[in-house]
C-alpha cells in the first residue's frame, strides 16, 4: 500500500537587496515547495537567483509567487488594478523568474500568488481562469497553486492545472477562508501542526468551531512568520509521524 | 542578383504608466526591429504586451530591451552594480518580455542593452560573453544586438550570436563609439540618412573626419528623438533608394 | 464696488524624470494657482524645483500635490492604505516640496490632495480634520484645498483653514461630487468655460441636469489633458469677460 | 573642570516597510545622536515616524540621513547624478524627515548624508559647500555632519556649521577615509572602542600603522552591523570611562 502524499509549501526568496526576511536556508530543510518572490512584493534578481540555487540544492521544488507592485505594502495591500494588468503582472513576473530559473536550469513546478493578490484572484472565477490560461503559453502543463474555491473549481473545469492549497498557519472563516493577519507573528507549533494533519486529510475547523472539508494537495506555512523554521519543523514531524510522504505534487510516484 | 539587407532597429515601448514616450505606431511603418523596454528604465508590463502586439501587427521583429533598474534616470546612469548582477537584471528583464510575448505568441528575436547598460557591456569582453551565453539558457539561438568592439568580437568567437549595429542618429568618436547625448534633440533626417548608408556600406566618418570600418547588420535611429518618426522614415528612404532591401536579421532570405 | 474673486488651479509638475506629461510654461500663463506634484504619482526632485520656479516667474501660488505612492497607477488607483499611513504619505511629500521650495523662496500657498488620494479624504470627515491638522505643524496657516464636502465643513468646523474647489473639467453627479475619468481626455474648452462660470457663481448643473450650490473659492482644470492649456486660456477669458478678478486665495485685497 | 564631549551617532530608521534592519529601540540606548534614513536609501514615511519618536523618547539628537534613490543598492552604490541632482535629492529627503518631525515636535540636529552619497561630497569641496548652503533655506542654524576633508574645511569655511565625523566601526586608509565594507559584518566591540577613543582624542591609527589627526566631535557606529548594539554599548562605556561626556552637540553645555 502506498503512503497517502502531501506537499509542505512555504513563501520564500523574500529579502530585498540590503533587506532580509525569513531564514530560507534553514527553512528548505523541512519544507518540499518554495514559493519565490519575483520583485513586484519582495524579491530582487539576486535573491531571485540564490533561492533558486538554494531550492536545488535542497532537492526542493520552486515556483514563482508573483505580487502587487507594492514593495512598500509587501504585495498585502489590494490595489484596484484592472483585470488585464493582474494577468500582465503575472506573467512578467512568472517570466523573470522563469528567465533566471532557466539559466540556473531549474524547472518551475508551479505559480502561486501572493497576498493580496491571491486574495483577488480566489474571487474571480472569471480572473483565476484567464490567469491559469495565460500561464499556459509561458508554462505548458505547470499548475497555479491557490485556495479551493469557486475560483479554483472554475480553473479546474476549465481544464487547466491546479495544486489545492492553504495555509496551515492561518485560522479558517466559517466559508473556509483563510483569515489573513496584517503581520505574521509567532505561533505555538504544535497548534500549527495539528492543524495541517486535519487539512492532509481533507478537512480543517472553523474559527466557528465547524469542522468542513479542505481537500488540499499542499499546506502552507508562512516563510515570514518569526518562528517559521519550527514552525515547518512541527509540521513535518506530524505529517510524517502520522504516515505521510512528504513531497512536491510533480514528485509524487 | 540578391539585393544587399539592411535592418533599421529603435528602441520601442518606453512609455510608462501615465506617460507616454515616442510615437511608436507610427515609428513601427518604417523600421524593421523593435527593441522593447523591460520596465527597468522605462515601460510596464501593459506597455511590454501592447507594444509585442503592434509590433506584429506591423510585421516587424521584437526584441528585449533591458536596461539599468534606474527608472528616475532612464537607464541613462552608469551604476556601478557588480557583473553578477548586471547578467540578473538582464535575464530578469529578458525573462519578464519572454512572459509576456508568450502569452502574445510573439517570438523574441534579439536582446539589446539600453543606455549605460550597453555601455558598460561594450567595454568588457569578459561581461558581454557572460551575458551572452547566460542569454542562450533563457532565449536558445537568440542574438545580442550592440556594437562592433573588442567586447562583440569575444562573444563572436565564443560561438555566440551576435548582431552588429549602432546609431546613425549619434556621432562617433575616433575609436567608432557612438557619442551618447544626455537627451535626444531634434536632427536634421537626411544628414542621419546619409550616415545610415555609410554604415550600411561598413563604414562611418568620425568626428575628426576620417572614415572607419562599421561593419553592422542593423542600424539604430532613437525612438525618443523628438522627430524620430521623421529621422526613421528619411533613413528608410534613402537605404532603399540605394538599393537596401529592409529586413530584420532573422529574416533575411 | 470690488470685483468678485475667483481662483483658476491645475495640477502641475506631473513630469517624472525622462516623461514629460502637459506644458506647465504655457499653462502658467493662463491659471493663477499650480499644485506641483511631490514624487509619488510623478514628479521628482528636479522636476518640483523647476515648477518652483516656473510658478515663481509666472507669479502665481505654489502648492503641493500629493499622492499615493504609485508611479505606476499615476495615483488614481485607490491603495488601501491605513489613515495612519495617509498623514505620514502626506506629510512626507508635503515637506519633500517644502525643502526645495524653501532653497528657492517659494512660500507654499495651500495642500491639495492628487487623484484617488484626494477621493479618500473627501469622504472621510475624520480623516480631513487629522490630515489638516497634521499639516499645520509642517505649513503653519496653510489650507487644505478641497472640494466642498462633509469632510471639508468638518475641517472648517475644527477651524483649520480650507479653499473649497472643484474640477470645472469633470461632470458633476448628483450630490455633486466630480465624477473622474480614467485619462482625461480632450474637452470643448467653452463647454468647461460655462462650467467654471458656474461654479464661480455658486452652482453647478449635474449630470441629472439639477442646478447644486457649489460655493467655491477656486476651479481647477487638469493640466494633463490634451487641450489643457486651451482649456484653461478658455476658462480664464470667460470668468474676467463675467467681470471676476482672477487670483489665488491668498493674494486677494 | 569640564569634562570633554563627545557624541556617538548612529545610522538608524533603515527598515523598510515588512524588512526591518538594525535594533534602534536598543541602539538608542547608547548612542547619542541618530541618523534618521529619508525613503531614499532605506526608510518610509511610518517608519521615518516612528523612528523620530524613539529618538524622542530615548532622549537623544535625530538628523536626517538623505542617500542616493536606490533603494535596491541601500544607497551604497555610486550613481553618477549630477550635482544639480544631489542637491535636490538632499533637500526633497531633509524636507521629507522635517515635515514628519515638526508633526511631532522633534528638532532636526543636523544633516549626515549616507553612504555613496557622503563618498561623493566629502570628495568635493564645491558641491559640499553648495549642499551646506542649501541646507541652510531649510533648516536654519542646522550643521552638516561629515568627514575631516578638504570638503569639510571648505564648508567651514564659508562660515556654514559643520560636525566633523568620522566611524570607528571603519578601518582608515592612509589619507584618513574611512574603508567601506560592501555589507557590515560583525566586529569585535572593544577594538572598535579602542578606536573610538583614539578618535574622541583626536587622533587614529591608519591601515598602515601611522596615527593621524582625526578631529571629529562625533563617532559613528553603524546601526545595520550585526553586533551593532553590542559595539556601540561598548564604545559608550569606554568613552565615558576615559572621562568623556557622551552629548550631542547641540546639547554641549
Amino acid at each position: 500500500m502506498t503512503a497517502p502524499t502531501i506537499d509542505l509549501n512555504a513563501d520564500a526568496g523574500e529579502s530585498f537587496g540590503r533587506w532580509t526576511l525569513g531564514d530560507d536556508e534553514a527553512l528548505f530543510r523541512h519544507i518540499t515547495t518554495a514559493n519565490i518572490a519575483c520583485g513586484y512584493h519582495a524579491g530582487d534578481p539576486a535573491t531571485m537567483r540564490s533561492s533558486l540555487i538554494r531550492a536545488r540544492e535542497a532537492g526542493i521544488a520552486a515556483g514563482a509567487h508573483p505580487g502587487y507592485p507594492d514593495l512598500l505594502g509587501f504585495g498585502r495591500r489590494a490595489l484596484p488594478a484592472t483585470d488585464s494588468d493582474v494577468v500582465d503582472y503575472i506573467l512578467y513576473q512568472v517570466g523573470a523568474l522563469a528567465g533566471l530559473a532557466a539559466a540556473e536550469n531549474v524547472p518551475l513546478t508551479h505559480v502561486k500568488p501572493h497576498g493580496a493578490l491571491m486574495g483577488r484572484i480566489c474571487r474571480s472565477p472569471e480572473l483565476a481562469a484567464t490567469v491559469a490560461r495565460s500561464l499556459q503559453a509561458v508554462l505548458p502543463g505547470v499548475p497555479l497553486m491557490f485556495a479551493p474555491t469557486e475560483a479554483m473549481r472554475a480553473v479546474a473545469a476549465a481544464g487547466l492545472p491546479v495544486i489545492p492549497e492553504n495555509a496551515a498557519d492561518l485560522d479558517f472563516d466559517q466559508d473556509g477562508i483563510n483569515i489573513v493577519e496584517p503581520v505574521p507573528r509567532t505561533k505555538d507549533p504544535e497548534a500549527v501542526a495539528d492543524r495541517a494533519l486535519e487539512m492532509a486529510r481533507g478537512t480543517v475547523r472553523t474559527v466557528g468551531g465547524t469542522m468542513i472539508p479542505m481537500p488540499v494537495r499542499s499546506v502552507c506555512v508562512h516563510g515570514d512568520r518569526p518562528n517559521a523554521v519550527a514552525v515547518a519543523a512541527a509540521v513535518r514531524r506530524r505529517l510524517e509521524s502520522a504516515g505521510f510522504l512528504l513531497c512536491a505534487p510533480g514528485q509524487a510516484l
